[in-house]
């Protein structure tokens, strides 16, 4: 039985590669799972497959025909995903039958009144300069079988699905029942998280937009705050259940005095103690808060469409909550809230979200076409690897509450522990 | 008695302009009310008197005392303004005594707990760069004997004021203490207001800033709604009583397909009728929502510090309602919803809206030199003008629904009337 | 014989305005030529055609073919110009056939190889967030027999001609041969032109884009200057015969310390020695300096293909001659210069730009429709107004050394006369 | 005899660290050099001390008087980490004599005019959001014996040292001096590359903000090039050895061509007859040039003062080269050059960035603190770690013509080998 690393096959790949120039990958060389182990490692340490070229293919790539799916919210880099995945296979591979589903899995069920867009270069040409996704997306899984019956119908080899935890969920499930029925389809998987949370993805695609985006916000909040007396900017931005997006955003401004994530809780009380004490050194504060922090001063019951657990609005109770504080000289507290959220997630990837993406979506063809399947592509260690959509699924990466990032969030705030 | 249009000088003119190279304001030109007369005018048509330099002062340019209050909320371009009067008084007039009134009209009382900040070239060499205000501010109106012994005691020659309609109605009253008084003090404004509502005003600072940011709120409105079946983008914009932001906004957008304002009332159910059509042919919608607009469907009661009449929710409001309505295909409206007011008016002045504010502040500081005072330095059909504070301060303006502003919308979004 | 002022009317207006909300343009209503008049006119001041649409249409508005050509250089905003006409045809007028002429006046004579492009909203939807010029351009006349044949066989009705002052000059001889030839052919022009310089042209599309990217330039300089002992930025930017986006640029950064204009001449000797003493005094220096300024110091023979003077290069003369000077303290100066105009010149307009580009549009179409020609759609005292061909191409608007505007230059760089 | 990947220590660290939360780093994990390895290592693979702070310090920190020095050419984020270092040192460790030397090395030099600058919190607190140094710069090495003796008479305890690879080499030579007299001075070295060509170093701050902000360059020559027959935009940008700059920015654009780079040679004439292909195909190309590129075929001599290979302009050759094509339509091609240098390199950081200056400076300090000396602090495979200035000036990284990177590039470009 293969371990929870390796990355299954289709099959014996026969066609030769037609990249002319290419470096094809040894598949001796693999990634370390840990580049920095406390001392010598006992046996083989686990480590993950390169992703890359292979010289020889699974699938006959002229005659190969390639299905592509958005899911979940939106993240900047969508449309430059969807654009290296067409522009690669068509162009480096010969594939010349790329076909878009509409609106998410539900596109992927046959009968569903969105029909599937032809896909070819002149269409995705452009689309990496806007945000969103040109293929409209929704979000919950499907009838698995359904979904397979569907590919089965519209004669798709490769399968290549973008979106977050739970769509690659739906890679795995769609991947097994595509086994159970022993199809020759390959599934690849994607990982789009505004949130950076996925387990063994470095760092996700649009991330760095994000953070970057969420400087408008927080620079706003700053000069809010510091206008007026006792002014308090507050920022809610992304993350249900890991912090990154709010430590690195706050890194990046050094305007931040308080940062909250999901993962490290927090006395209300102290809160309001150190707010009133900062207010009364400095008459102003600035506060980011991930949306997922302070859950228990929050009621929120359900799940939405997707699962996720529903979250209670962290965001507009910290404001409501301040607004009663009492200040040391007696002046109110004044608030300046800022939500961000849709407007972060519908920009368009910045220049590195876009080259990472292009590779991201270069590498998920090479894997494809190599027969791989039931994997996400994803960035380990600074190389790109194939990660099985079992593993990528298998936990949420969060923010270490004792790690060297959430130590510099410490450092650069001088925010106490509360 | 002067007429509206005649500015008040508190005096002769006796020193002489320090300015070398200067074309001195020849006082015989003024600049028409109506630059677009139906038929020509009986009698001498009102006009307003140029700004500019004049060849005599009122005040010893050297031993010109200068204070500077910014008041209200923020607006790109306050401290552009700053910095040109401190920069103009101080380099071109030789004025070296210059302080900043902290947290608006709170500041110009005695006793207030936030010292006056002295304002340098050095202070203020790099404050145009960067959003808010650095004398801080605040909302509403003071005592104005008060703030005119406040004046006398610091000695001051020249006041300043930043500020909005409420503002300018403190200079007409403080000027006018003054003028009880025979205290030869200066009070000049420059007309603050992110609405570009002030009256006899083509365009009020910020402005254009303001019409660039809200930008980033419509296309990730119209991302948003594209993504997704019946996706509705709605977003709030400033305009209280005036919905210049929002209609400028969306003509520069050209994506939106309706717009709501102040000025021009609409049927809530007609609206919706339209609505669920549009999403019937088109799958999504974009809508800006002035936030005066639709008042009368919200409930709202009292007034803010500033004597504006406290606003209900109309984005909250609308943003419920059409999450209820029925579509033709029975799938949900998915309505995400920005309001992106902090971001908008913290940001730093763009680069026409600097230049603007330079002129303005430049034009100040040559009017309040001359002995002008109880006025307000605008923009009229091209040419920078001053203004008598009671002009000004005497009606708000207002998007024309029969004018050639709100035509170009309808030709622009295409929208019917409601 | 109608005085220069007066519009050329193709023939009576016959047909309804489909326009079912519009405020029609009263004709009594004008625009002064001059809003800041000395003293009271005698007789009747000159004026201008108020644009708008008006209650009777010449042409048939859903049987009329329309052509559009781009000339000359790029600029923001054609996109957006282009865009607008098509919208505003289409949709509100109910024309549907719409050429766009490919790569400039070239593509008005039969026999070119570049076939024109048929325009639908579908096709112009989203060009405005694109610099450029969709229809392509080149530069230089072209034969007005050939051009008005190919009208002729094209069956077009109207032209709309984007460009500058060679280019409307185009419109003026087109429109010529049109009623030699007693054809009901409208043709109306938008003034392009990224120097601001097209006379009674309050500002022209793209100018404050332009001035706006012109920020990065003068800011980049300002920091290399800065960081170096006698550093010395230079920044060289449109302008062939008016300064306009020199002075703007330079008036909206507040870092600029010297200005240099075609329209103000400049001794080298002296500008050496204030800037060695500037050097002396402050380390750094930041010089902007328009395209066309000081050619008497630089060879420059022959035209451009549009029929513009050759300019010698000013800015990389400027360059080497200051590397060469001495400085007080023996430290050599080091001149980082910066030429950015491709840059700048390709940008997507900004808000404000955009805004307007799609009012230009609108009411070139209004006055097209209502059988106006040889004319160009403007701003003039803050109101849209029809300018005749011949008048708009009769001088080039510059910037007064004697004027408000470069008095504000003076003022905010502190510059002497050189 | 200490390894070539081993830290030295100025000896026993006798001081408790005062930082309260912090997770002490754990010296026996170490982060291997290759996290990719062919097979499994025989022996201890060679690994990267981590960075991060350390339970007890060298140096008394609250009585360590530190100076910090920047070198070489402009580098966005530069002032990011200027304030990082003076933030952590004086915040958590309580440092509070910090001088910052200027103009680069020269400032290190007793007797230099320019006066080190006292660096506080109040003055570094917003200079990370403009680009430059505020301690200013210069090229080249100075006399290290010198250079020490001002460290002495400064009592300097620790030096931080922001600049390229020579400037890294004088880290080197430093701290063999200050050996050499045996004093307890640490220096360490935060190194600076726009090219991102230092070794062992992931990827140097400011490569991501240049990417982005090469980004514009190159839409403007994609815009200049689509809008005329046989347009041809060429961009030119940093990197003398290495093309990190150009790669990257390719990638993120898409809209590039070809890339030439240093690593990768090209036959000019295969180069022109390629582009005389694409321009019969496509009408239009865009080219990136690094600098460094096709060096064979310019002239140059010497070296500059940081004792740099001087380099011939490639840019400006291939210009002069392309329009003197024959192309297959006989039109000639239209170069718009654009060369973006000192726009780029003075930007100020992104934020991704700007968060990662702060982490390169936080852990410099932790590491002088902790008495590591003759380093630098870099990123490797995704930790950041401490590498000897020995090994980071052993050579210089390149991109691999036979590696992932430039495959990426040949799939996204579709150039053919030259």
């Amino acid at each position: 039985m293969p371990n929870k690393y390796e990355i299954t096959t289709l099959g014996t790949a026969r066609f030769p590669s037609p990249l002319a120039h290419a470096s094809f990958v040894n598949e001796k060389r693999r990634v370390l799972l840990d580049a920095a182990p406390l001392g010598k490692p006992k046996g083989t340490p686990p480590s993950f497959e390169l992703a890359g070229p292979r010289k020889r293919l699974f699938f006959d790539p002229k005659a190969t025909r390639i299905g592509v799916v958005t899911c979940g919210g939106l993240c900047p880099g969508i449309n430059d995903v969807i654009r290296g995945l067409v522009m690669v296979a068509w162009h480096r591979y010969g594939a010349k039958e790329i076909l878009g589903f509409r609106y998410g899995y539900a596109g992927l069920i046959a009968g569903s009144s969105a029909i599937p867009m032809p896909l070819t270069p002149d269409i995705v040409d452009d689309i990496h300069k806007d945000g969103g996704t040109i293929l409209g997306t929704s979000r919950g899984p499907q009838d698995h079988a359904k979904q397979v019956d569907f590919l089965v119908k519209k004669r798709i080899n490769i399968l290549f699905v973008i979106g977050g935890d739970g769509t690659q969920r739906g890679v795995l499930d769609i991947s097994r029942e595509i086994k159970r029925r022993k199809l020759p389809i390959a599934v690849v998987g994607v990982p789009k998280t505004i949130d950076n949370d996925i387990a063994y993805t470095e760092r996700s695609f649009g991330f760095e937009t994000a953070m970057s985006a969420a400087q408008v916000a927080i620079d706003g909040a700053h000069r809010e705050a510091k206008a007026v007396r006792n002014g308090v900017g507050l920022v809610k931005l992304m993350g249900r259940e890991s912090g990154f997006v709010a430590v690195r955003a706050s890194l990046a401004s050094s305007d931040v005095n308080l940062v909250l994530i999901p993962e490290v809780g927090f006395d209300e009380s102290k809160l309001m103690a150190w707010l009133i004490e900062r207010l009364r050194r400095k008459s102003h504060a600035v506060l980011v808060v991930a949306e997922g922090a302070g859950q228990k001063l929050v009621a929120a019951q359900g799940k939405d469409k997707s699962g996720n657990k529903k979250l209670g609005d962290i965001g507009i109770y910290l404001k409501e909550k301040i607004q009663t504080q009492e200040t040391s000289d007696q002046r109110p507290m004044t608030v300046k809230y800022i939500d961000p959220s849709y407007i972060i997630r519908s920009q368009p990837a910045n220049a590195n979200d876009s080259a990472y993406c292009f590779r991201l979506a270069e590498n998920a063809v090479h894997a494809a076409m190599a027969g791989r399947t039931a994997l996400a592509v994803t960035r380990w260690n600074s190389h790109l690897v194939h990660v099985t959509s079992q593993l990528v699924t298998s936990k949420r990466k969060c923010v270490d509450p004792k790690g060297a990032l959430w130590n510099s969030v410490m450092n650069n705030t001088g925010q106490p522990e509360l």
